[in-house]
């Protein structure tokens, strides 16, 4: 994004009326388009909102733009011709269709990380650079050589690929499948938002855990939908709450995420695993497994997934290298039934024809490789001490102000905050000190929860993030 | 995919019979679910079908599956466990969901092409692998490193590479912009997908070329869209008809391949795109500009887009590499005012989270290297040289079978085959003999029309598959 360059002599509100013009001439505001308020435009721009309020003056004096009270500045509609002509209405087209927008927290997040990358991110739900295998890539990125085609890919991913991951499946996540049980996606939204629109219908009811990051998700509602609720305690989801789920409103999937659930840190119980597969082959109900976090798992041996469990073929399985190695790669996986695996296939096609063959071929390359079992390693035990670091600042700076239980794998610390507290004041004035988490009410949950990820922070920014967060609370309880 | 082994000494339908219960217990072909017909199976694995029939007669006698006349062979749903279970009805899942399968002839192109990798492509509308810069690619590759950070891109695209994009359009498209006008996308594909699922509503009427590959594309069914035609002649489409459709049906947004247009080839005339900017900022109707072949121009100057004359801003642009440089790059992009830019980097951060930074970061590097300018300069005169092989072939071998009009630019030649023919049993003809093409039903014309694509086909492969295609014509015909 341009800003305005202080040394080059020119004032610095002629600057941006000068790049506002070229900005409007070029289309991106069109004739009749809302421009930023001073006050954002000013925070984006990082100048007082008093150099923005006379560059905008500049541009009115030319009949550029157009004030009115109440309703902002826009550009204006009669400077660019002699006749009246129409430009479409934008705006308009951009508030239509049906798929819907990011919730407004996490709209407000990115907005403000876009804006002031200082900011110490909690909220980012992925590794931090250090934490990601960079020299590795780089090394295999510099032996590697594409030795002829650089076409479209095979619509279900690239095949060494996808043979790479059934011997990584089946070594590391105790499944046995083929390669054409697998579908290689852009990371585990890709498959969620195939299986959303794809195997299920507007009208159709799901179960969701709760909270859990699929409420974050607007994709389930844009799909049309009815969500109903699995609460989580610190063993998962109960299996007779789907029992229910189903006789009362005749569910069609059940979206897990059993393993350090996201955001509470959950990890199912094994009996109720047991139990809860019974239940499905019961009823005839599919279950859809999300599993990024497993191979985290601080000390003990990573859990395996439902999955390396279901001889009836009830589950849908979902991998990704987002939150164990590098999100950047965008390379995800989803193990299902033949048919599904087709359906879906063919589906991506027509969305994005695919993923580039590089990051795939980077990917297979690097689980074949030695580097990969060292990473995984390093990973878990920095992870270990982020978390750590995370938890003796919050005892440190909040005391009795939050309650939590001590996740055992997984990127996030989730935190019920004990006095009550309005979510969206909160945030606002941790941005204003300097630190972003993700408020609960984002994951289903009510006001007064805390999701902290503590992966995507430098280790020396987490006390310092948790001092501006005690500072926060401390002003919003007053 | 797994194909048997002859020279492991054991019975390929004993190999055969050993693999699918392998699938099966795997759960790639849950209990109840169909498995492959005899003859889809045979000719997937390169065998005989009575080879087939050998290793079902195994599996049926071990109880594993079942055939019933009628209804093909099913794997037993009672095997699996003494109570009875359920495994859910994974093909009833797979034809429920929202989002439409790909058109039937496209499904069997792309199904024809996996098994028989040998058959001559005039189907896949794609560069032949060295006609890609494979070699600039490579080089860029083992010079490159990432510093540091592999995480979530920013959901406009990598900035480097839209800072790129801005002097590439400027440079060789004539167009004014700003990187924050640009979305990168996974190829056109992915924008066409965007702007029908964000800006326009179920029940909006749009205008598309008429033939056109939007017809091939079922997204614009998917959002529940009613497709209204625009008659395409060798000048392009003519304005006039977009004010009927706008009187008639209120059309919301109109769809344009104005430069060699997919599939007939045809340019817009200049005086009409004047005309055609005219009547749209008169109706306040956005355009739509999918601008994939311009630089594939053979002997002119490139035709520039009707973008770089869009003074008002009605235009949407749509680029990407796939047909100029390398489709497996996957790397697309979008110009657009400011809210809809926004709009969709939202939506599509919820569908695949955006793209891989690697082939951002390769496509970027190769748009300012000096391999860009030469590598477009050869495709040029290889397109052009592929181009009058095919046209060489067709007038010895079809004669007066076929009617055309050359194209001066793109990868496509669009024939209509004067005897009456029907499309079906011509593809599957020219199937069994070795080659293959795309009816020209797939874009919305009538029965008997023909698009050859001559940029996959190796040059040696040009004259045979004509050979192959002409036969299969004749045997149709009878």
């Amino acid at each position: 994004m341009w800003t305005p360059d202080r040394s080059n002599g020119q004032p610095i509100y002629q600057q941006i009326a000068d790049d506002l013009e070229r900005r409007i001439s070029y289309g991106e505001f069109p004739p009749g388009s809302l421009l930023p308020s001073e006050r954002k435009l000013a925070e984006q721009l990082g100048v007082n909102r008093s150099t923005v309020i006379l560059a905008y003056a500049e541009l009115r004096s030319l009949g550029i733009i157009e004030s009115r009270s109440g309703s902002g500045t826009r550009v204006s509609k009669y400077k660019w011709g002699a006749t009246p002509k129409h430009t479409p209405n934008w705006s308009r087209y951009a508030v239509g269709g049906s798929f819907l927008p990011n919730v407004p927290f996490l709209r407000r997040i990115r907005e403000a990380l876009g804006h002031n990358p200082s900011l110490i991110d909690f909220a980012s739900g992925e590794l931090e650079g250090d934490l990601s295998p960079v020299e590795e890539i780089n090394s295999l990125l510099s032996g590697n050589h594409f030795n002829s085609y650089l076409g479209y890919d095979n619509p279900h991913g690239y095949t060494p690929l996808r043979q790479s991951l059934v011997s990584y499946l089946h070594k590391y996540r105790q499944i046995q499948t083929t390669e054409s049980s697998i579908l290689v996606t852009s990371g585990s939204q890709q498959s969620l938002y195939l299986i959303t629109q794809c195997l299920l219908s507007p009208g159709d009811a799901v179960a969701i855990e709760d909270p859990s990051y699929c409420y974050s998700l607007p994709m389930f509602q844009s799909a049309g939908l009815r969500l109903f609720r699995l609460p989580v305690d610190s063993k998962g989801i109960k299996p007779e709450d789907i029992r229910a789920l189903y006789k009362k409103h005749r569910i069609k999937m059940v979206f897990l995420n059993p393993n350090f659930q996201n955001p509470t840190g959950a990890v199912l119980d094994p009996e109720r695993r047991a139990r809860l597969l019974d239940l499905v082959s019961e009823l005839g109900l599919p279950i859809v497994e999300d599993d990024p976090f497993s191979l985290t798992a601080y000390e003990e041996t990573p859990p395996p997934p439902i999955k390396s469990i279901d001889t009836l073929g009830s589950v849908l399985y979902i991998g990704s290298f987002s939150k164990m190695a590098a999100s950047g790669l965008r390379v995800g996986w989803l193990v299902a039934p033949h048919s599904v695996v087709e359906r879906l296939a063919d589906a991506r096609q027509q969305m994005d024809f695919g993923l580039s063959v590089v990051p795939q071929k980077l990917a297979s390359q690097f689980l074949n490789s030695d580097y990969f079992a060292p990473h995984l390693e390093r990973l878990r035990l920095r992870l270990l001490y982020k978390r750590d670091l995370l938890i003796e600042a919050i005892r440190a700076e909040l005391g009795d102000l939050v309650k939590f239980t001590v996740p055992q794998g997984g990127l996030h610390l989730w935190c019920k905050v004990k006095p009550e507290v309005n979510d969206g004041k909160l945030l606002e004035e941790a941005i204003r000190r300097g630190v972003i988490f993700v408020p609960g009410s984002v994951y289903g949950s009510d006001s007064g929860y805390v999701r902290f990820t503590y992966a995507r922070a430098g280790e020396q920014q987490i006390r310092p993030g948790i001092m501006k967060f005690a500072a926060a609370l401390r002003a919003v309880l007053g």
